[in-house]
C-alpha cells in the first residue's frame, strides 16, 4: 500500500496538505478543550480533490475529521487520536450568482457565513442565519450541526433552508444532490438526513440554500419583566400579535445582565429598571407600508398594561438597534470573563421556559449549592442556553459538571424538549447522550452509521458510536 | 408457527380485524388502478396493539402496508401481493390539547387533517397544512408521504411542521421521540428521515405538530396573466414586497379553467379577461394592525401598471374568497371530468416555471402530437402538477405515458428540480426514479432501508427496492 501520508501530499501539494507546526491553526477546538496533533491537514479546493482524500483515509483506514470555521460547541471538528487526517473546507469559498426569481443560491461548504450574508446585501437576499460565530463559521459546519441561531423560530434551521446538497460519501462517491427546490420526495430526504451528521455520514462540499427577499425595515424594543412566567406569557401575546414579523425573539438573565456590565462596562441598560429577564425582541417586513413601529409599541403598551412587561426601550435608531443587540451577543462573553462556566445546551416548549428554569436551579442548587444561573437564549423556539458560573468567590464546579449536566438533560427531555438543541453532539456529549437516549434510538442511530460509513472512518467518535 | 391471521384476528378482536368482503373499503387506491384484496385489513387502536401487529407480520413474513385516509397518488397504500396485511390507523384518532404558549399539540396517526383543523379553529391555533384532500387524508399517511400543499412554501411541508414522532419500528421496538421542540440536534434527525419514509421504515403512530396563530385577517385576489413569465415575475415582486404574508400562490392554466368552466357550469371567472394563466393570490396576517387590503391592491395596481398582470379582482366577502379557492381546488376535477389523464407531480425553482412548462410542452408534443398540457399548481414553491389531457377528440394516449413522464421527470431534473415534488415516489414511480436517480442515491437509499429494516417486511415494493 502506499504511504497515505504521501499519497495525500502528492494529490494536494504544498498548499492543499500541511504537516507537523502548520497544522496548530487546526487542531484545538473553539474553547481550547479538545484536540490532538493529527497525521495533517488537508485542504482541498474541489469536490474532486474531496473524494480523493476520503478514497486515501478510507483505504488507509484513518479517521477523517471534516472542519469548518471550527467554530463547534462540542468538539466535533478536532482529532480524538493523532492517526487522523483534519479535512478543512476553507479554500472551497466559492459563491455562486443568487437566483432573485427562485430564492436559491449555490455556495460551497467553505464560505463564511458573514462572507454570504455580505455578498448578498446587493442583491436585495437574505440568507437568514444568524448566530455569534457568523463571521468565522462556514456553510459546511452550519450544515454539519444543522445550526439554528437566532432567526430560527421564523426561517428555520439549516435543514429547513438548506434545499440541496452536494456530498463526498464515505466511500468516495459524489452524490449530487444539487436540486434547488424545497418540494422534494423522490425517496428519503437524504438532504435532511446530512443536516446534523457531524461529518460522520459524509463530507458536504456545496450546498443550495434558501433566500429571501431583505426587509425593508425593522423595529426593534429591549424589555425587562419581573420574572420568567411573564416573558413567556408575552412572548405568546407577541406571537398572536406580531406572529410573522418576528425575526428575533432573545432572552436574557438578571444576572446575565450584571455580568455584562461588570466586565464590560461601556454596555448599559437602556432603561432604569432591573427585570428578573430581558427580551430583545425584533420585527422585521418586506412591506413598507406596514406601520411596524406601531405594532411594536402597541404590544408593548399592552405588556405594561397586563403587568406583564417592566419596562422597556423602543431602539430609535440603527446605532441604538446595534446597542441592543450587542447586549444579547456579549452574554456569553460576559459570562467567560467571570471565569469558569458550564454550557448547556437546551430546548423546551417555549410555555415551559419558566418551569424548566425554576426546576433547573432547584436541581443545580442541590447538587452544588450557590452555583450561578445564567438563561439565555431564543424564546420563539425554546432553546435555552443554560449556562452556569461557579458559586460567588469560587474557582471551579467541585467536579460536579458531568452530574449538573445530565440532571438538566433529563429535566429537557422530560418536559418534551432536548438536551442537544442546537450544538449537536460531538464528542463532548456522546456519553451524555448515550446515558440519555433510549436503545432503540441509540441503535437506529448506530445502524444508520453503519449502513453508510461501513468501514467507520468518516469523523469516528462523534454522534455515535457505531457498535451497536 | 402459530397461524399469523388467528393471532392477529386474537390480538385485534372483530373491530380490529378485517378479513374477505370487509377489507374492500381499504383495497383499492384513490384513483382506483392499484391495490389486491390483502390477507386481511388490521385496525388497531393502540401502539401498543400497532406493535404487536408489526412483531406477528415480521414473524411470519408478511408485508405489512399502513394506511391513513388512502389519498395517495402513488400506490403506497394498497397491497400490491395477496399474502399482505393492510395497516389502517383510522382508530388512532385522538387529538390532544393544543400547547398555546409553545404553540404544539400531540395527534394519533389517524387523525382527518380537516378534523384537526376543526379542533383548533376555537382555539385561534392553526395547522397550516391544506391540501385537496385533507377532509379525508390522515395525520400518518401526511407524514409518510411528507405532504405539501398550498401553503407549503410559508409554513413548510409535514418534515418542518413535525417536531416530534412516535413511531413503531420493523421489528415492533416503540421509537419514542416524541419531543416538542423545533430544536433538537441530539443526533440524527430521525424525525426528518420519518417524513417521506412512505411506510417503509416503520410506523408513525403520533405526532407532536407546530401550531401557528390563526390569522386575524385575509386578503385574496384571482389574476389573470397573458403568459407564464409575466406571472413568474409578478411572484417575484409579491415575495418581495408581501413576502411575509404570502400564504397562498396558486396557478392554473388557461386549460385549467376552460375545463372548470366546460365541467362545472355554475363555476364562473370574476373577470372578463381570459389569460394564459391565473393565480390566486392569499395574503394572511397575525395583525389587526396591517393594512391588508391595501399592500394586495397595491402590487396589483403595480402589476397592472407594469403590464405583468392582465386582469385581476379583489374578494370583497368570504364567500368571494370562498370562490376563489373554488376555482383553483377544482383543476384536477373539471380536468378528471374531461377525461383520461396524465398526472404528474414535478417542483422546479419558481424562476423556472415558465422555462419548464414551454419546454415540457415541445417535449410532450414531440411524443404525442396535440396532447394537451394543464399546469397547475404552487408558484411559491415551483411545484407544478403538470397534468396532461389526450388530445382533442381522443380517448387515451396511445401508450405514451411511460415515455411523457420520463421526458418531464428528466427535464425537471435537468433544472434542479423534482419529478416527485409531494406526491412521493410509492409503487407507481418506483421504475421512474430508478431511472432517473443516480446510482449512488439510489444505492444510499437502500441501504438506509436495509439498516432500519432488515427482513424487509415493512410496505415492500414502495419508495425503493432493498437489494442494491
Amino acid at each position: 500500500m502506499t504511504d497515505p501520508v504521501a499519497a495525500l501530499s502528492g494529490l494536494l501539494g504544498g498548499k492543499g496538505w500541511l504537516s507537523g507546526d502548520d497544522t496548530a491553526p487546526y487542531r484545538r477546538d473553539w474553547l481550547d478543550r479538545y484536540g490532538v496533533a493529527p497525521l495533517g491537514v488537508a485542504r482541498p479546493a474541489t469536490t474532486a480533490e474531496v473524494a480523493g482524500v476520503v478514497r486515501i483515509c478510507r483505504e488507509a483506514g484513518i479517521a477523517l475529521v471534516p472542519q469548518g470555521g471550527n467554530t463547534g460547541l462540542c468538539a466535533a471538528a478536532v482529532a480524538a487520536r493523532p492517526d487522523s487526517v483534519i479535512l478543512s473546507l476553507a479554500r472551497m469559498n466559492a459563491i455562486g450568482a443568487p437566483d432573485r426569481d427562485s430564492g436559491t443560491i449555490l455556495v460551497e461548504a467553505g464560505v463564511v457565513l458573514a462572507a454570504l450574508h455580505d455578498a448578498l446585501e446587493p442583491h436585495g437576499l437574505i440568507f437568514p442565519m444568524h448566530l455569534g460565530a457568523e463571521g468565522s463559521a462556514r456553510i459546511g459546519g452550519l450544515v454539519g450541526t444543522n445550526a439554528g441561531g437566532s432567526h430560527a423560530s421564523r426561517y428555520g434551521m439549516m435543514s429547513d433552508l438548506v434545499l440541496g446538497l452536494e456530498v463526498v460519501l464515505p466511500d468516495g462517491a459524489v452524490w449530487d444532490g444539487l436540486r434547488a427546490v424545497q418540494k422534494d420526495n423522490a425517496g428519503y430526504p437524504l438532504r435532511k438526513l446530512f443536516c446534523g451528521s457531524e461529518g460522520t455520514l459524509g463530507v458536504v462540499t456545496r450546498a443550495v440554500l434558501r433566500l429571501f427577499p431583505a426587509p425593508k425595515q425593522r423595529a426593534t424594543a429591549l424589555l425587562a419583566f419581573p420574572d420568567l412566567a411573564s416573558m413567556v406569557a408575552f412572548g405568546t401575546f407577541l406571537r398572536e400579535e406580531a406572529g410573522e414579523f418576528l425575526s428575533g425573539l432573545e432572552f436574557f438573565s438578571g444576572l446575565g445582565m450584571s455580568l455584562v456590565t461588570k466586565h464590560l462596562p461601556e454596555i448599559v441598560l437602556p432603561f432604569a429598571t432591573r427585570g428578573a429577564a430581558y427580551l430583545l425582541v425584533e420585527l422585521a417586513s418586506s412591506s413598507r407600508h406596514v406601520p411596524l413601529d406601531d405594532i411594536l409599541a402597541f404590544t408593548l403598551e399592552k405588556g405594561m398594561e397586563d403587568g406583564l412587561v417592566g419596562d422597556g426601550a423602543l431602539a430609535m435608531s440603527e446605532t441604538q438597534r446595534a446597542h441592543f443587540w450587542r447586549l444579547r451577543e456579549e452574554q456569553p462573553e460576559g459570562q467567560r470573563l467571570e471565569g469558569d462556566q458550564l454550557k448547556h445546551d437546551i430546548a423546551v416548549p417555549p410555555g415551559a421556559i419558566a418551569r424548566f428554569v425554576e426546576a433547573g436551579a432547584a436541581l443545580c442548587e442541590g447538587i452544588l449549592p450557590g452555583v450561578r444561573i445564567n438563561p439565555f437564549g431564543h424564546l420563539g423556539d425554546g432553546n435555552i442556553h443554560y449556562n452556569l458560573s461557579p458559586p460567588e468567590g469560587r474557582d471551579g464546579f467541585e467536579g460536579k459538571g458531568p452530574q449538573i449536566g445530565e440532571a438538566l438533560a433529563r429535566l429537557a427531555t422530560g418536559m418534551g424538549g432536548s438536551f442537544a438543541a442546537e450544538h449537536g453532539l460531538g464528542r463532548t456529549k456522546i456519553a451524555l447522550a448515550d446515558a440519555i437516549r433510549s436503545p432503540q434510538e441509540r441503535a437506529l442511530m448506530a445502524r444508520l452509521k453503519a449502513a453508510v460509513d461501513p468501514s467507520g472512518t468518516m469523523n469516528p467518535g462523534v454522534l455515535v458510536d457505531a457498535a451497536e
